[in-house]
């Protein structure tokens, strides 16, 4: 198994990706391999100095850094060189099992879908993340972004991903699908929801729960949140920063604890051929590792094999 | 002035609503009336019983109650004694200065846009929601549910009703209108607020600072933040929910108060002919006593007659 791992995305890199690296490394199994894509010889250093040995990663030079304002498509096709670029290079030819990387989320998303694909039958990826549950354990969101404006069978599927993730990934047997929604009858919404819901009530592969309002997020409601990427991301940055309110205040929770990103590590996009995860702008070491620990994870269980056969 | 309050309106009433409205008619003014719309002879004994003086109070008799799961328009118009239709017959007919209910929120709406009728000019009427700042004081979020779909022109007229508001209402000179949206650049966005933001931009009523996202809503970004009313319900539901879970955990804050729903009374609908404030289902004696008060502070601020004016 080969985990690939971008260090020099992210606000804190290379220094918090190499930390999370070693840190990382220290869980993985002797077939378990980090392969570190940035500037070699630097990368090189900063593991010796960190007091780690070069000799248990694995290296692909690729100097080039693509920053957070970069326009994606511009800069995956500008930048050969770039760890972005490279990672899905070796994800395309099977080099590497997973790609994961703190930096530009759309190149991430381009990289991901120029270069693996999506998969057969899957009209658009979508970008999940980890929603708390109150009691305790999480639901899953999506999509977060990757789809601005979405039509009813785009949510219909997502509905099939995330339930796929969260059964394999979170081990939730039979996840319970919500409706992100503006009320609790079927006949509410926007023109989008209402046209889903029907959509999702006669899906077998789900266990569709019907709406799931905004309140209802944190509950026991549902495992799995489907909405569009625009509603999905405004609610995540939302969410994200009542995190930070409480973490400024001082609030010491174990229901805010589990808002902390570092817990998760990243962000899949699923419904593309590979293992693909975005990791936080502000990942730090504890970020990165668990970023690959989760893109382990993703290797072992398979769920994006599930999805290809969902789908075929 | 009149103003008018469903007694029969909210989860809690008639109770709640008779101790909010004695509250708030201890603070009224000899020329300001608070008109009572409900059962006249059980609000007479209730009022009673609650050792007010029914002379204090005026009343339309009205003894039927829509309950918050009726269908608004077959209720408004199947139930003519009900508290809600009468309000808006006496609120059409200029009886009364303002009606305002804890009560269905879809009948509100509809009662307020076949009565005293949408202003001319504007599209669509817009619900209205405070948004406590972290440093202090009140932003607003519009639309929270009147328009699930809606369309870049109706944003744009929500900027021009949401500034009015807050500087007529909050006293906030010049204030500065952000579009709730998914990234920080022009380019970024669904289509809806990409087609939305060139609107803002050139509208010279307005002072638009642009994109504002989730983690903006409670900063100094923005006084006035717009969205379609989908977005902004699920946005109002998931920070109601926040706010109780930080009720439930007894974290006490200054910001977390200022979510309470009673210091605020209600929300506006924006863009009809009257003052017309909706209620919280769970309304307390506090929250009906504010929303009197806002009621009031409506009428006392003539800014509908501000908003008149700027779609003439």
């Amino acid at each position: 198994m080969k985990i690939g791992l971008d260090v020099l995305g992210g606000d804190y890199a290379p220094e918090s990706n190499i930390l999370g690296a070693i840190a990382a490394q220290k869980t993985l199994k002797d077939d378990q391999r980090l392969v570190l894509f940035g500037d070699q010889e630097d990368t090189v250093e900063r593991l010796k100095q960190a007091g780690a040995n070069p000799d248990d990663f694995d290296f692909i030079h690729a100097p080039d850094a693509i920053s957070m304002h970069e326009h994606p498509t511009k800069a995956i096709s500008q930048k050969p060189n770039s760890s972005i670029a490279k990672g899905f290079v070796l994800l395309k030819n099977g080099d590497i099992d997973s790609f994961a990387s703190a930096g530009n989320t759309g190149a991430m998303l381009v990289g991901a879908v120029f270069s693996v694909k999506t998969i057969p039958g899957v009209l658009r990826p979508a970008i999940a993340t980890n929603v708390p549950k109150l009691k305790s354990g999480f639901g899953l969101l999506l999509d977060v972004g990757a789809n601005a404006d979405c039509k009813p069978e785009m949510l219909n599927q997502f509905a099939i991903l995330g339930s796929l993730y969260t059964q394999h990934i979170y081990g939730i047997q039979d996840p319970k699908v919500g409706l992100l929604n503006i009320g609790e009858e079927e006949e509410k919404g926007n023109n989008l929801t209402i046209s889903t819901y029907p959509l999702l009530k006669e899906n077998d592969k789900i266990n569709f729960i019907g709406n799931a309002e905004g309140r209802d997020l944190f509950t026991d409601l549902a495992d799995v949140y489907v909405c569009d990427g625009f509603t999905g991301n405004v609610v995540l940055k939302l969410a994200e920063s009542f995190y930070v309110v409480t973490l400024k205040k001082g609030m010491k929770d174990d229901f805010f604890d589990r808002f902390n990103y570092e817990q998760y590590g990243g962000s899949p996009i699923l419904g593309v051929n590979a293992p693909v995860i975005i990791g936080h702008g502000i990942s730090s070491p504890e970020a990165i590792k668990n970023m690959v620990l989760l893109s382990r994870n993703m290797i072992e269980s398979q769920v994006v094999d599930k999805i290809r056969s969902a789908f075929n």
